[in-house]
């Protein structure tokens, strides 16, 4: 039987791979028949202002799905926005309902993170106390953060991590290049979870003497001790080069970057100066160990340098879309599709779909016992975690020398 | 007639290619039958301290040629060293002599940038004048700012831009997701010459809104104009993405970031903060418009991100490493090669060799006529001259899903 009318959108952070879940469910969809396949403008918050689109005006081609699964960010746009609970504000949900019903959706995907899955939770679970059957609502996990619970790995994260050990290894090969002591901080995302921080550990090989030391939320920050580490490397040799999450705390619990951004931080516009993990520690040895110091954010770029994603990212980005599909269309609700490593070498990866309660508001860090060297490095069974999911290249269609893009 | 033995040197700031350049000399210099290619440590710097390599012992085969040509950064390390003038330091230039006699070097090869250009001048003039007529001396330009006079572009400037139009098309489409007000400030290389800065402008096209601000140090940076301008466009639409010069200055002659950089701002750990241009603007713009703002340094992953290297670059870098060895060969001293843009369309270029004088020390900059709309955007000439740079790809060889370099 052919699908019903089906509903997609994304929700929170951009990755160079939420546009390939999406395609995995418009192509899905679409070979299973499903009628009509909309798009929300801006995930839910699009959805209850009546935003959305017919998915097939814009994606008319296969050519044109795999252009979508090489374009970085959320084709749809993205929201941020928490559904308050139905006790606060039934009518949220049933003017959501109500569009749904407008359209005759049958199936309601939500491409998204920790939020975005207590979306579904909400939902279904509204859907199920009102005995609202003909309607299915799945997620579909992104997040560069890799920090859903259950799932053995999260898409999004792959890239990301590419992207971060192809540029350490880069930036290593250009901090050491002058003969004179420099310290290069590098600051990645990651504010409860150090998975991205982690994968600096990656640049390490026989081709590149890798990061001196990897900070992670996951352990206090012990600024002094950092400064003396940063000193006892600068005996042996001039370059040092440091990772660090930008959510690594003090004891006292304070982000490291807030520490410095005290009162006296105020530019000369009498604006109060925001300051980043890595300027901050930067700016810290400069003055404590006299030499020079450069800090560098990867920012943004991190989560949507799509020039550069994994093969394996983009493949199960595109997979766990399609997941989410069969399984709303087998009669699926309040589920999201989610990745078990049946083997780690070969690497091999199944599917399955689980209950979103389990993954909604639940958040996974990096485990301790990966955490080595005095909370400056990871261990051999961290890297053989991550080493499978950055394998394999997707490179963009190129044209005039830059990548080529879908956007509405 | 084989080529006598061979010393070569690479100085200044990385770039994507430089090791392309490396190769070339290496390479043409070994077909032409050099005994001996060594490579100087540290560029002039090491030489006088006779820190060198044989270049063969580390570069064995083809296929370590190409690994090189993949490789960012400078392989024999770089230096900053500015060569005395004889009249001041007439030891430093025996020693030079007298370390390259010790070799038996023929032919002295010089990689850089502009003051790579003057130590060649130096070298080749006092060469001249001590009746040296065994040894030539030859440069080889490169810089990511583009600024040698003369030759019509620069090595590593081509990949360096590719990656700038590359990346922000990624964060057009980032900064783009979220339904909010933001605006996205993005810093750019190049303290006096804007040509990095305007490759940001390569960015627009069908199927990207581009940048909608571009400011570049040849014109004069005015903050209050600035932020009027950012709050007309977000009149019409509420992201704003902006590209500036880290080398944008005031009417006072003051870099922005400086400006900003004042007494007042000191950390809580008494160091005094030290701000780039795109967070000083952010700040501002966030205290003058309240809302999010975003700063985005490119740093130094901009000159060494050779994962996504231009083809036209990287081998027009290896061509003009060729192109000096030959002229060596021929009995050339104290010129450098460079690029003649034959035709545009197609795009042609023919090499010639050229006095060194005509190049060292001089700072080629953006043509004023090439900047439009009030001094925030590019002519279609500047994007005519900079698109074909851009041309091809060179992927790394991916080994473990991560580039292969090599090391010494």
């Amino acid at each position: 039987m052919a699908m019903g009318n089906v509903i997609v959108g994304q929700s929170g952070g951009p990755t160079s791979v939420i546009n390939s879940s999406l395609a995995g469910v418009f192509k899905t969809a679409r070979d299973r028949g499903a009628k009509k396949i909309y798009g929300m403008r801006n995930g839910i918050e699009g959805l209850l202002e009546e935003r959305y689109i017919d998915m097939s005006e814009y994606i008319k081609s296969d050519f044109e799905v795999e252009v979508l699964k090489r374009t970085p960010s959320a084709f749809l746009g993205s929201c941020r926005f928490k559904l308050p609970s139905c006790e606060k504000s039934p009518e949220t949900y049933s003017k959501i309902i109500e569009v749904l019903r407008k359209l005759d959706i049958q199936h309601f995907f939500y491409i998204g993170g920790n939020d975005s899955m207590d979306t579904i939770k909400q939902l279904s679970e509204y859907a199920k106390a009102n005995n609202i059957t003909d309607i299915t609502f799945m997620g579909v996990p992104k997040t560069i953060d890799n920090d859903l619970a259950v799932t053995d790995h999260t898409p999004g994260y792959g890239s990301a991590a590419k992207y971060i050990g192809t540029t350490l290894k880069e930036l290593v090969r250009d901090a050491l290049v002058q003969p004179i002591n420099v310290v290069t901080v590098v600051e990645i995302m990651g504010r409860n979870a150090g998975w991205l921080t982690a994968a600096a550990a990656l640049a390490k090989g026989d081709d590149c003497e890798g990061v001196d030391l990897i900070y992670l939320p996951e352990t206090v920050f012990d600024i002094n001790k950092f400064v003396e580490k940063v000193k006892d490397i600068q005996q042996v040799k001039k370059q040092v080069v440091v990772a660090v999450s930008e959510g690594v705390k003090t004891a006292d619990g304070k982000y490291v970057c807030e520490s410095a951004s005290s009162s006296a931080m105020v530019d000369s516009f009498g604006h109060k100066a925001l300051g980043g993990t890595a300027s901050t520690l930067a700016n810290l040895l400069a003055g404590e160990l006299g030499c020079k110091t450069r800090p560098i954010e990867f920012s943004t770029i991190q989560r949507c340098a799509s020039h550069i994603g994994s093969l394996t990212d983009v493949t199960e980005a595109f997979l766990i879309g399609a997941v989410a599909v069969k399984a709303a269309a087998e009669g699926e609700t309040g589920k999201v599709g989610v990745f078990e490593r049946v083997s780690q070498n070969p690497y091999l990866v199944g599917t399955s779909i689980y209950d979103v309660n389990a993954i909604a508001n639940v958040e996974k860090t990096v485990p301790k016992e990966w955490i080595i060297n005095d909370g400056t490095g990871l261990s051999q069974e961290a890297i053989d975690y991550m080493l499978p999911l950055i394998q394999g290249e997707v490179y963009p269609f190129m044209v005039n020398g830059l990548p080529k893009h879908i956007k509405l």
